[in-house]
């Protein structure tokens, strides 16, 4: 039942977008009675985070092309294609706006760009071991700097946000790293 | 009047944030009749465009320090403080927010945005003088660069965004734009 209520949510999400987002469409969608989904998911913001706590949790597939560069390319590339899809766009779209209205949705977001950061922290740790990048290098801040870009375009600025605008941003995170410009700051941990 | 209408949305978002924000309460605390301000504004959404065009069109103070990587953290800096700050952090939110609802606050928001970007250029401009970056350094995207993972921070992550993350994200900038990564793609206007 959880995953009919899960597949539900993200079908409307992608249909509807957030605003449209309902407890009855999701429960008609997927079959599940109306007071139930209510009882187990309270609201809308409820779905949205259930969804997303499911999201965090599937395997993410980190690239691994040999070369820290055309690691943060295919990381980027994955975030512009990833919003620019017309069925997973909405559904990024929406995560991000329910955050910004409902604290649950935010707490849900949050961990689930933590669990990506972590997730992709191995393209950086094979760096290191290749010796492209100094050994201290701040594996999550590198993913940051190689996709904030895009996030800041999508949802600040309204500019471009496909693969020229990925390949650039991920340029610049290869770049500030190789140069060692994204070490851990002192005292951190690992 | 039109300024009286503007300073009061301003202290309304600070006070109340963007779902607080009325035609009734602007009118309230402007002294306008709520008519006219429905009449020239039509709505809340109508105020917040409003607000950032007067906001866009405001000086904006260009750091000058000499240097770009001095220039580049005090630019992050003051994006940092400014979403810190207890009167300007909740006006700055609201218009992010208002931007996800309205087509109106989107587009005054990303008029902001290009705005602060023009201006901001300088900097970059003044380092290419200085012979730090390349001649075909594109100052734009140094400025994405450089705060960008603020915003990500911010919006979408939910981690810090205080002081330190300025500095990481302006350093991370400086050394991309001094490695060449962030010159202007081929056949692009200067």
């Amino acid at each position: 039942m959880r995953d009919a209520v899960r597949d539900a949510t993200l079908a409307e999400l992608a249909e509807r977008g957030y605003p449209g987002l309902t407890v009855e469409g999701v429960a008609a969608r997927s079959g599940v009675h109306k007071t139930t989904v209510y009882r187990r998911w309270g609201s809308a913001v409820g779905l949205i985070a259930d969804a997303l706590d499911r999201a965090a949790a599937q395997p993410w597939p980190v690239p691994d092309t040999g070369t820290l560069a055309g690691d943060l390319r295919a990381l980027a590339r994955l975030v512009a294609t990833g919003y620019a899809d017309p069925v997973e766009g909405p559904v990024a779209r929406a995560f991000v706006l329910a955050a910004t209205q409902s604290g649950d949705a935010a707490r849900a977001l949050h961990a689930f760009f933590a669990r990506r950061h972590q997730q992709s922290a191995a393209l950086v740790e094979r760096a290191i071991e290749r010796g492209e990048v100094p050994a201290d290098t701040d594996a999550a801040e590198v993913v940051r700097v190689a996709v904030a870009p895009l996030f800041y375009r999508l949802f600040i600025t309204g500019e471009p946000a496909g693969e020229e605008a990925a390949d650039r941003a991920a340029a610049a995170a290869c770049a500030a790293a190789r140069a060692g410009a994204l070490t851990r700051p002192p005292g951190a941990a690992t």
